[in-house]
């Protein structure tokens, strides 16, 4: 037997395990899932040594592949970092649980009562890159939802993953739910996602959680649905009625409050009306060590070209634009956005009205920091990610959006005329 | 250029207005969207002279492929049938517009106030068999949710699809909207099928309304998200207390109102110690015509074969199983049901939370007939179909189902700490 032939074996033995696994979670209680969470979250604590010394081996693989600074850190678990992975266990198993939610019901002129209630999605496939904490976030997350996960970490985070996810199983074990519940993918080899990505009988959704390379390969690959999460594109765009302040505030944080994350804005629409403001916000920008590229009519650190717009920098970098008005806004944002989040800064509620309407990205704000572009800000407590997608799921993906609904009937004898 | 090429171009230019309609859809008023199905349906009502002369060339066509009488008779229009498609656009025009509603809407202690509103989903390719009237159906459901839609009607019914969508386009035009909004797929050619599963960027999402063939086929070829349309494997199950009257009443129903339906009962389950009332409904069964396929400890017309269980006859046959109990009857269904819906016939509380909590089907039935599974039935009006899978879409798929939603996040200058 080939390896190829291995990993496909491999692979459909952890399918036909999550799935039965799906079969009991669906209707475990509530209760049980919130004891497997703490449980999980106190032996990731009690372990914590185990874990920092996984990471040394990661740490180590990663010096020797050469990853930047940048992988290094996230890759990196101290003591600190180990405490917030319990924290956001902790988070999660007080959390609602969205499973068996009345979310509508009603009664028909037939005699029959009619609920829909929250059901689990069933089996979740998880594919992310280097940080190890997503192993315990998103398992805990589809938990909490009555799913069964399928998590492939990051090569790099590969031992320190594992050392969570025995933590996870622990949890799953002391609370009598099924270990089957949260599985991880026990090798480093790619030919184990594209099978993750084939096995339509067994995973229900993927959720790919990392960088454009990892994001473009699962849409391309998979055969089972997907969550789409494309990268943060983000437009902040200054009306002619934009308040001054706010719009220095505002497109500062959009900016600079953490440069690296989705919501961080990379593109500025300036409205030609509104040309002195927009200077003056590219001039806080550039004081504040951000390169801004800019179009003409507005003075940046250096001019914008071509492939400049739609793109995603995720460094202190943005680009600027001059747009004719609202309209002109608008269609450049329909043009270049990944449909993730885009701003408008406007005292005016016509053309705010005009730019929700118009404008087709899963969050829209106004006068606001697109830095809030996150589930913990919209209070869902934790997210898996941010979908850019339109089907199912759509921005933050938090426990309710990794759930369906089936509809209960009932009747007394009722038969249709 | 070859043919193929012709096919593959002509699909992308339709797949390419669809998109550009599909933008302007998206904040058509509700009153546009009224007008133009109303419009349709005075045009449809109009115009019958010429549907029904169009449907003439489609009998004509099937009588020379030796269509079945049963295929001959739902392909077939006449006045009658004209006023029901007139009555159905009527409905749908009637129906609440579900795009702008407001899903839900919170504050943060951040200062920002989220909503969560309903929009279009964008582009919907609905591919459908013989019954023209879906031109009609779907189209209007499809528009009402503010989507562009691009239909693929049977071969058979080519030229009464071509009469109705003209009176939609009709609509259209009056009320303002884009044409492109309903677009019809002008040639039999299955290729045209092909491509229009593997138009990722210009459509959302796919709904197969068909048989077994063209849904499977769909779903093997499909790049494009499908609302999962699987046959009807309805099971009913009689549990030790169930009341007689109502059983016997309830699944002669199920069986018999019309046999040729997805939510008509094609597997009997009854619990060993309730088999002189599953003999009864056995009895009654055969009495009234029906074939009873019947395994060992129940009397039927002929004996069940292993290949009766999960079968779906759309006609007057049914199986029929001794079970040793509620989880024997969950455990047949887990294996052999195609999630669309289920019956249990009971008195007992307990024994109906059991079934509902442990069966994953999109509908679930208490004492009440499975014919009832229909989104009308439901009070969604008119649906698409009834979706099988479990990602965006469950159970009847109406005008509310063929939406998505986005977040709208107001600020006062407000950033992130």
């Amino acid at each position: 037997m080939s390896e190829g032939q291995d990993i496909h074996a491999m692979m459909r033995g952890i399918g036909a395990r999550a799935r039965a696994a799906a079969a009991e979670l669906a209707f475990a209680s509530p209760a049980a899932k919130t004891a497997a969470l703490e449980a999980a979250a106190d032996a990731v604590w009690a372990r914590r040594g185990e874990i920092v010394a996984a990471n040394a081996k990661d740490l180590d693989y990663g010096r020797e592949k050469g990853l930047s600074p940048a992988m290094m850190d996230r890759l990196m678990l101290d003591e600190g970092r180990i405490a917030g992975i319990v924290e956001g266990l902790r988070a999660v198993a007080g959390f609602p649980d969205p499973v068996g939610a009345v979310m509508a019901e009603w009664d028909r002129p037939s005699g029959l009562h009619i609920k829909r209630v929250r059901t689990p999605l069933g089996v979740i496939g998880v594919i992310y890159e280097s940080r190890p904490n997503v192993t315990a976030d998103a398992g805990a997350l589809t938990l909490k939802a009555g799913n069964a996960v399928i998590l492939r970490g990051g090569s790099e985070s590969f031992h320190s993953s594992q050392a969570i996810h025995a933590c996870l199983v622990d949890g799953l074990r002391s609370a009598g739910l099924p270990e089957d519940a949260i599985q991880l993918v026990p090798t480093r080899d790619r030919a184990a996602v594209s099978e993750l990505l084939q096995m339509v009988e067994f995973v229900d959704v993927i959720v790919p959680r990392g960088g454009k390379g990892l994001v473009g390969l699962v849409q391309r690959e998979a055969r089972v649905p997907v969550f789409a999460h494309l990268e943060g594109i983000v437009h902040v765009y200054i009306d002619k009625a934009a308040d001054p302040e706010k719009t220095r505030k505002v497109v500062m944080n959009a900016k600079t409050r953490r440069t690296g994350i989705c919501g961080a804005a990379e593109c500025l629409l300036v409205h030609r009306d509104a040309l002195a403001l927009g200077q003056q916000v590219i001039d806080d920008l550039i004081a504040a060590g951000v390169e801004v590229r800019a179009g003409s009519g507005l003075v940046g650190s250096v001019e914008a070209g071509e492939d400049d717009w739609g793109r995603e920098y995720l460094d202190a970098v943005i680009a600027a634009k001059v747009v004719e008005d609202i309209d002109g806004a608008i269609e450049h944002i329909r043009r270049y956005s990944s449909h993730h989040t885009e701003a408008i800064l406007t005292e005016d509620d016509a053309a705010a009205a005009r730019f929700f309407e118009r404008v087709d990205s899963a969050i829209l704000m106004r006068n606001a920091s697109t830095q809030f572009a996150d589930g913990g800000e919209f209070g869902m407590g934790a997210e898996i990610g941010i979908a850019t997608g339109k089907l199912h799921a759509r921005g933050p993906v938090g426990a309710e959006q990794l759930t369906s609904f089936k509809y209960i009937v009932e009747g007394d004898g009722t038969v249709r005329p």
